[in-house]
């Protein structure tokens, strides 16, 4: 039974206001993907990691991993237009047997607790799907037709990554034509017909969107 | 026509881990409380300040302002066990007349920009209801008999404050006995049958929860 994470790092930067893309910049001194991919070795060194960057940045990342002295094992996969695409490519580039399973997790999220890490793998090989959630603390009201109305806030859950599936389950649901309800990898899953087991998520389990996320995250990890 | 706006501040700051509540908290050297009164000041100095502070608190609030040499008038009302019996008794110390306007905020949201409480009060002058939102950034699962859907991430917005309303109807929709889903107070409106009115927000106006959020709210304030 193999284990792969695909790590998501398709940002080119332009949003995010700095030149190096930011699943580059430094946290703590250290780059944001390297703490990602590192979190996923400290987990369990037996995962495969899969590492999916724009085709313009590889030569950027193979340079920063040698400046920061990082020679963690991974594959590298060139992205495509969008988050979705970006994932196939990656499960394009691996054959996989069943009962193997594959984790698919942001890049930006460099603060993922290794026990979220861990229970989703767990969650997954017994239901064939782990969604690591954490409860909303917002109202959170839904527009529909121009008004809208306050959904039980009780009911509601923000899914975080790693997200793990069943290998052969997960290839075949990303053969289904691209929808605009793929918001992630459970949303792709559940279009083909899956049931999606939901895990414990962290609140630290952050995603560095924006410029001030980073800044969040450099405190966070001080306080780990 | 008077403008009004009912500040709750009735944490005890047990949940928060500190000896004083996180509302009397220094953010960048001004504790979090005397901001959060000082935007609503800033932004139209005609707005009457009332204050809910726990009752065992008030002396403590009293001598915090006059360390702070903060004067800016306001009136303080005891609280009670939850949020919405707070702004019961904020409510129940006031005596509106048709046009008046009430504005309901949160204590911990002391970075709340000027604009959106312009905002706010403008648009509730002319719908009777203005509901501070900012879209949903999570995927977000909605949990139900054992099972999840995702939600459809573009309808979902996160409520903020000021929520602003008509101070009569605001009343009136207060005298109905609690129930669990009054969240915020759009939820009081709506429940007395009214529609509600979405501006917009603004993802700094952050609340204080935790006590990483303390450090957040700084940098986002060094950054403003």
């Amino acid at each position: 039974m193999s284990k792969y994470v695909i790590i998501v790092a398709g940002g080119s930067g332009s949003r995010f206001g700095s030149a190096l893309p930011k699943q580059f910049l430094p946290l703590n001194g250290v780059p944001v993907l390297i703490r990602t991919i590192s979190r996923f070795a400290e987990a369990d060194s037996s995962i495969h990691v899969i590492v999916v960057l724009p085709n313009g940045q590889i030569g950027n990342w193979l340079e920063l991993c040698g400046a920061q002295s990082f020679f963690l094992a991974h594959s590298i996969v060139a992205g495509g237009q969008s988050r979705w695409q970006s994932v196939k490519n990656a499960l394009d580039s691996i054959t996989v047997s069943e009962g193997d399973l594959i984790a698919v997790h942001d890049g930006v999220r460099p603060l993922v607790p290794v026990s979220v890490i861990a229970e989703a793998f767990r969650v997954a090989a017994k239901n064939g799907s782990a969604v690591p959630c954490v409860p909303v603390t917002d109202t959170i009201r839904q527009v529909t037709d121009g008004s809208s109305h306050i959904l039980p806030r009780r009911s509601l859950m923000a899914v975080q990554t790693p997200q793990v599936f069943n290998a052969v389950d997960l290839k075949k649901a990303y053969d289904a034509p691209f929808n605009d309800d793929f918001t992630d990898d459970a949303s792709v899953m559940e279009a083909a017909g899956h049931k999606i087991a939901l895990t414990k998520g962290d609140v630290r389990n952050i995603k560095i969107t924006h410029p001030d996320d980073l800044k969040i995250a450099e405190i966070l990890l001080k306080n780990e």
